[in-house]
């Protein structure tokens, strides 16, 4: 039963078309994030979260049924590139797809979580002579390092405890790699490792104090909190930043506009936000 | 935009359960009839009908997504057949597909329509001694000439101006055809034609008054109207009669059921249906 006040969409119709999302262990954030933009902005969508055991089975599904749209997430994002019928640069740049549209049948694959770096790296103007010192070796950080690369930085260094893939990370983008902390002075740091988001390791730091001290801009990918210790402490600092909740405002708007053709405003962004994070 | 007092579903969730329907030109109904009772009764389900230029991709896409039911109209009522795990003796009887669950993966094929008119045979205590004349040839006319043959009747006449289906189907089950109306003498008349229906033969009868007037039973499979010149023409004669209106209405809830596990009463089924006709 529901109860009044309720957040709620039409009742569904046939006509409706459907954005979908898959990943191994699927969270409500992008299926209440979609469908409450979909109502606000009254479009005739329905987006919901699935699982699947076969990849293939579920990309011919999405081709035979006329899914619009496509999330992708792990640990499906690599696979995918072999079923689709093309691939972006974004997603070519980190071998990498979250994002399918499917336009009469003909699938494009893309990644906005790097378009959504590069984006940002522009918008902050940050300086392509300037040295950079990213932490983390996953899958977002390897979208953080490529964005670098593309628009033309020259000094990069990955920091990772996971030497094997920090080293394979700097070595496909041509960068530098250290495993244990470098020396105060990259004037960009960047923090791509869960150090900082809510849970276990919330209060610890990925990069030190004299670190922070000595830079001029500090980005932190983690997303929630918005406001993690290192944006805090940075800010306290005076230091130029840039948050994960940018990163994700940014990616999720350009999923939205492929799929549905309708660009979002930032206060848009921030209320779905805010809304998918409810239960 | 939403109006007020529009009818709702609650927002959608990555936990809801899907089923759709698959045919060549979808109609809204079945979309309504299921999200109207999913709302009542509070399930946690969706309900949209799709069309495929690709069967075999769309039930990849059923399994590799895990959409619990799926119904089938024309034209894929028989290729479907090809492509399930288990066919359930109603859609064997008709060589013909309209509902698959999908269990874990598992997908069970069953014909609604056949035992909806094999329920309605034995609700309404048909005599299988009966002489019985079925006018029509097409896919429905199929599931009542069997399930009559299965109900035990032995002398059934189908009457069909196309001959060739009209004879085949009457040779299938082991019965009489005739391409012309035969003699006043029958006593159930069961019409499976579109004589009657809202539309441009709306005013016709599928029998005459000579044959109503000698018949105890008058079936008419045709559901829009509820009240159809036919019905109406047997009931102030006293005939029993039998409508389309209780065959969708079996055919629903028997397809409702196999997807939730709910039961349906028939005044729910009935508020259903009577909402699922609006827009």
């Amino acid at each position: 039963m529901t109860t009044a006040g309720e957040q709620r969409v039409p009742i569904l119709n046939k006509d409706m078309t459907l954005c979908i999302s898959l990943s191994g262990r699927p969270a409500n954030i992008g299926t209440r994030f979609h469908n409450y933009l979909y109502e606000e902005l009254g479009l005739n969508f329905i987006y919901k979260a699935f699982s699947t055991d076969d990849l293939a089975g579920a990309i011919a599904g999405v081709r035979a049924l006329g899914i619009r749209g496509c999330s992708v997430s792990m640990p499906f994002k690599e696979d995918v590139m072999a079923m689709v019928d093309e691939i972006e640069a974004s997603a070519k740049a980190i071998d990498s797809v979250n994002t399918i549209v499917n336009t009469n049948g003909r699938l494009v694959a893309s990644n906005t979580d790097f378009e959504a770096i590069a984006r940002l790296i522009e918008r902050h103007l940050l300086d392509p002579a300037s040295t950079v010192l990213v932490r983390g070796s996953g899958g977002m950080a390897k979208a953080v390092v490529a964005a670098f690369r593309e628009a033309g930085f020259n000094d990069l260094t990955v920091l990772a405890r996971n030497e094997v893939s920090g080293q394979a990370l700097a070595d496909k983008y041509g960068y530098r790699f250290t495993g244990a902390d470098p020396a105060p002075g990259h004037e960009i740091l960047v923090n791509v490792t869960p150090l900082g988001m809510d849970g276990a390791q919330s209060e610890e730091l990925a990069f030190s104090t004299q670190q922070i001290d000595a830079a001029r801009t500090v980005f932190d990918v983690v997303a929630f909190p918005s406001e993690t210790p290192l944006i805090c402490k940075a800010r306290s600092a005076g230091k130029q930043i840039i948050t994960g909740a940018e990163v994700i405002a940014l990616q999720a708007a350009a999923q939205f506009q492929k799929y549905t053709g309708h660009s979002l405003s930032e206060e848009q962004v921030l209320r779905a936000s805010e809304f998918s994070l409810g239960s």
